[in-house]
């Protein structure tokens, strides 16, 4: 596990690079401000595109495309149309994602409540350990699409662009609402 | 949160009619013989067909089918001639999953380490309260794949299936190495 120190380096250079999705820089501010917790990773949300045999594999799986923000049917036509896959093709929707590193329990409820009212209901602590409490945020926001495998192809995607354009939608909502509850409690405290 | 012999009593109730899933009881039996725990709920994993605008949508959704074995293209031809859905109809395969409710945390620790070594990777505690602590054990097995939606029709529905099929059959493989890891750590014990 990693320290603040080292996270916070981390955003910082992520930031100056231009690799930090620039929909999550505040919400790891306010996170960093936090006295007895900090920010392990995070993710906004976002829509990629994987050639793997299932979307949850992570050996044998390739992120061939991967974006923040809402994807255009040109973006997803490129890819069907260019080399075939070596597994399957999966268009997926997430939500946000935040691993948080807490040094109390009482830290780790404190965040799992404030997350759970922002709608992040799929959150939990995931480790206890000497080192802290390792805590997961994540909602159940997730599409996982069939685009391509074996003889068969997603013809229309209009509509299945549609749908993960309204899925990372409804994650950065979500996000909005745990900032908005974050910031709120930490004036109040 | 309900006490241990309100749960297995809703087991056995469960059992005499028939509402109980075959593929799950012998992992029941196993997790009621642990001292400090008890489970809550469970699913041994499932193919859903579910009318909701997102699958991870609970108000204005429903399940319109739902199976714990593998399904055959039929069912699925049957419900898409039938009549047409409220939202979109997603085909949803899931993992198992379990809820879990620990005396002790010493023993949701324990019960976690039994289930990510089984590959329930997803696994963690939900709530910690003086009632007790509340864990879930999940794997990262999710399809949840576009059937109608508007004018979109998923037409060869041959490979969609066989996915689904595949997911579910990943789901009862880890079931198996969750039972035996369960039962091998309660003879050391």
């Amino acid at each position: 596990m990693k320290t603040r120190d080292e996270m916070l380096k981390k955003m910082l250079e992520d930031l100056e690079i231009g690799y930090l999705d620039p929909d999550i820089y505040h919400i790891l501010q306010a996170l960093f401000r936090r006295k007895e917790s900090f920010p392990a990773s995070s993710c906004s949300g976002r829509i990629t595109v994987v050639d793997a045999l299932m979307p949850w594999h992570r050996k044998a799986s390739t992120v061939i495309f991967k974006k923040h923000s809402a994807v255009e049917e040109g973006e997803i036509y490129f890819i069907l149309r260019s080399s075939p896959p070596i597994s399957r093709l999966w268009l997926v929707a997430t939500g946000p994602i935040f691993h948080i590193s807490a040094l109390t329990l009482r830290e780790a409820t404190s965040i799992l409540k404030i997350a759970r009212e922002a709608g992040m209901k799929h959150s939990g602590i995931l480790s206890i350990s000497k080192r802290g409490i390792f805590v997961e945020l994540k909602t159940g926001i997730r599409v996982t699409n069939l685009l391509k495998s074996g003889s068969f192809v997603v013809e229309d995607i209009h509509e299945v662009v549609r749908v993960v354009n309204e899925a990372l939608a409804e994650g950065k909502n979500r996000l909005a609402r745990f900032y908005a509850l974050l910031t709120a409690s930490q004036k109040s405290a």
